[in-house]
């Protein structure tokens, strides 16, 4: 896979606009990421600016975290102008299957938009890619997970990033399990969000690839780990990880990072 | 009472999922208390996707600071729909008295939701103990602050968490001074609107009572307190508050807690 | 110019409320700063609980970051009230320029409320500024920035506070040029957002005045240098800014302050 380092070098000398529709709880965090990350942020969601916005950016960043009816459709509106555009769009189906609404909400965004990455949890990615995920699912290296990354990519024309204990990267063809992180990434709100803004910057720099996606999370689980270990607990890690992403040097992250190829055959 | 130690393990065995209709100034603090208390937050005020969330959860926690006329729907869905899963409601008044608005939106809660604990501070609970509170309180061990705390309970027949120097707590009959803390506490936005999520964890557990209301109290004060000794001030205070509350020992819990029964006669 | 401790010491003895509708980005940041400084934070921006809040208020600051029309029709039904009220007004344009309905946003308040600061980045300002800037600055010691501010306070009758690696404040008549600061400021999401928090303490205290602006962007800067010392990155360095802020002595802000007249002549 392509190394992190000159990803990184890449970002940082694009800075990319992120655009983000994103929860109104993580927001912040999402914002700072993106800065540590080497991009810039940009939020907004009223109908009547935000597609103008997206015109502007390298990356759109949407996320049904708390997203309401007029919502909604502000984001199959910048989705749209980020296709006319050709800015890459990246998708966080938070919470999709829980609730009718927010399964609606995925449906029609991909629906009406060319979406270029779906980043979620496991949770969310197994049940976006659904009862064919689990009966193809006979034979995989990479288990459950790395078939429901593959799957979905596949029946979505994406690349699908899939977080949990360890991570999952696909584009159909090549699937990799990456297993950079730390266990206080999941003790903070906002680290699933934050991840997708920072996925924004590096497909919005060097386009949507397992590559690009896989470098993003990576560098951002090797910051959580970085984070974690001076970290008394969740309240001093958050500043930490930003720290850690802000200053990560580009070797460091090469050597730390571990990853493999998963066959997945059907 | 119930020592803090059994309540906060069995908070932590459950991790309950508190759903949060909450403001957007302090959200994201009150994830993250939510998460450092042993819970798991959920944030969506959408009618349409809301009250399906409510179903799932322990509590429904809601908050109105920065309520606007289309999240009081949403506040009433949810609130019918914890009563008719039986999920425990926490109410924060914030502000309640101040405007109108936010006055008839307490009422409206009140009168459409069975409310099981109303968690403010000394200003907001006396207001709406009204002059029923000032009139019969002529003599209270507590002062002012059990007599406000007490009428509010008797008269709404829920639990009461009244904050301030000293807290109160009462469920009407039963009716406690609490002295835990810190002052940096109160040098921070979002106290109240965490300790609100906070109470949530506990009286989604364990149900509401004069018990889990103070426990919750209690142990959200002694985390300030061991916070507040390591502090240099406000910004260092909160990332340090969090890993007191994630760390918190039951057993340093039980030892630092501080509180009285008072005696309130009329 | 006036002496920042005199102000500072105003400021924290009367605690001003200011009333901030502001983005969702960044809300936390702004209340917290506003603890910080020595004011009070209260944020609303239902237009019909708003206005009222504003009535209680020192200062109202509007800040179009993720403004939508609701919100723009808040932002001036609050404006209108300050004016009748006598609060002042301070407005923070942002991304002025580079839409339709930013730009439509800022002259309708302009057009409809009594504005007594604007406190804007660089290009914010000197979009605003216009052509009139450009054409006239033919000679400025303060260059271009200098120019700028000064003819947009001109124009608008307010005073003008322009931030960058220098800032500027000027009411038209007088044009500083500010030089404190440190590069930590611009590597997190919120400065320019938490600074027209603290000019709202400030002449929200003191009135609106080149004296009051200049004062709450000189603490300000002086407050991220001290952290940007100790920092070791970007999340390390906002708790400890939030810190410096709380804990800054007015005698060790006077005598860090840099600034200087500028002439600017047309």
């Amino acid at each position: 896979m392509e190394r992190i380092s000159g990803m990184m070098r890449a970002v940082r000398e694009k800075v990319p606009l992120v655009h983000q529709i994103t929860n109104y709880v993580t927001v912040n965090d999402c914002a700072n990421a993106t800065i540590c990350a080497g991009g810039s942020p940009v939020m907004t969601d009223e109908i009547g600016d935000a597609p103008m916005m997206t015109g502007f950016a390298s990356a759109l960043v949407l996320n049904i975290g708390t997203a309401n009816a007029r919502v909604v459709d502000a984001m199959i509106a910048c989705g749209r102008a980020a296709n006319d555009a050709g800015v890459t769009v990246v998708l966080d189906p938070v919470g999709v299957g829980a609730t009718e609404f927010r399964t609606s909400a995925v449906k029609l965004i991909l629906e009406k938009v060319e979406v270029s990455v779906i980043k979620g949890n496991a949770g969310e990615i197994s049940i976006m890619a659904g009862e064919a995920g689990k009966v193809r699912g006979v034979d995989s290296a990479g288990g459950s997970g790395a078939m429901a990354a593959k799957t979905l990519a596949e029946r979505t024309c994406t690349v699908v990033g899939m977080t949990g204990p360890v991570d999952y990267v696909s584009d159909g063809k090549r699937t990799y399990s990456l297993s950079n992180g730390h266990e206080l990434m999941g003790r903070i709100s906002g680290t699933g969000c934050m991840l997708s803004a920072v996925v924004g910057c590096y497909a919005g720099t060097k386009g949507a690839s397992v590559d690009s996606v896989a470098a993003a999370i990576s560098a951002f689980c090797i910051a959580g780990e970085l984070a974690g270990e001076k970290a008394q607990g969740p309240g001093t890690f958050k500043p930490l990880f930003f720290d850690a992403l802000y200053n990560m040097e580009g070797g460091v992250a090469d050597d730390r990072r571990r990853y493999e190829l998963c066959t997945v055959s059907m």
